[in-house]
């Protein structure tokens, strides 16, 4: 049986790189990705369409805009689960730290397509 | 397209009940369940044969004890992924809130089988 990875210290993760908008893999389960990501400022409107999307902040403030519906605020402690298919968009007015969980392979910008905010995630 | 779950605030989730060893759900991504629990005490030496187990702490501390292996502490903000198929027994000698994110259905003693300690958990 391979061993089990190590702890993950969340803020020990967070502390570890600066960059905006570009999710890090912590962490596995199963078939899902536990990412971190710093944020700040406006994301892109986007969904995706075969999965739903969990993030819990950390630190700082995040509002994702849903189209259609009432903006949610997520602060420190506080989970939100975007629906699969529902569009939306990540704003953080300051610095925000996530942890977002989603299925392996899933692309940050969605259905939106490839862009400037496209990224692929990496271990740290 | 269905409504979004409103946000749920950890400390309030958790501050809304007293109960040992009984995880409540209180969010769903896809097929899992995203359960809080407090914890104080031994639990059952258990594995789950098909799927990995998240743990992330949100108060107190976790030892997670693993067959065969170095003990694993968990502290508030520190996440361990325990592999599927390995036995493990989480201890925690003062209570401890942890979050446990695994698939809907998967019973909290595993492989041991049905005992004192298995519970089915409930939405709060």
């Amino acid at each position: 049986m391979p061993a089990p990875r190590p702890v993950v210290n969340l803020d020990d993760k967070f502390a570890s790189f600066e960059d905006r908008w570009s999710p890090k893999i912590i962490a596995k389960m199963n078939d899902l990705d536990v990412k971190i990501v710093k944020l700040e400022g406006e994301f892109v409107w986007h969904s995706h369409v075969d999965t739903d999307e969990l993030f819990l902040v950390h630190r700082g403030e995040l509002t994702i805009q849903l189209r259609g519906r009432e903006d949610v605020i997520l602060r420190p402690g506080e989970i939100f689960v975007v629906p699969r298919g529902m569009e939306h968009r990540p704003v953080a007015a300051v610095e925000c730290e996530a942890l977002l969980i989603e299925p392996a392979g899933v692309v940050n910008t969605g259905a939106a397509g490839a862009g400037d905010r496209t990224t692929m995630p990496e271990w740290i």
